[in-house]
């Protein structure tokens, strides 16, 4: 299993944290994740055969979030 | 030129606002928008010609808000 920290740009509410946390929910090959709305930062644990973090950064910024950096 | 007002859940907060915003303002054919956060409604002038309410319905939902009615 791999584990990947994104950092959002544009979460400002539980409703924010919700739509970001939908969208990685919807994604085959994401295991866990973890959205903390204080820092704006989701930390994932995925399948790399399945899903990549460029995937992931594509799916939360068609929600209308920035994804400032992956790590 | 059309009017129409749709009826949005999930907005929170201006995050969330914005979002909304930037789905209308991305749709050829739409002129006007004005969100309003404390009611959850957008009201959209709009030409039928190039736009329908449905097109907005979906640009919003594609966001992760629901669009509860259209009037």
């Amino acid at each position: 299993m791999n584990k990947v920290t994104l950092t959002i740009d544009g979460m400002m509410c539980m409703g924010c944290k919700g739509k970001v946390e939908k969208a990685l929910e919807g994604l085959k090959g994401v295991h866990t994740y973890t959205v903390d709305l204080s820092n704006g930062k989701a930390s994932v644990e995925y399948d790399s055969s399945l899903v990549t973090p460029d995937v992931m950064k594509v799916a939360i910024e068609d929600k209308g979030f920035s994804v400032m950096s992956v790590a």
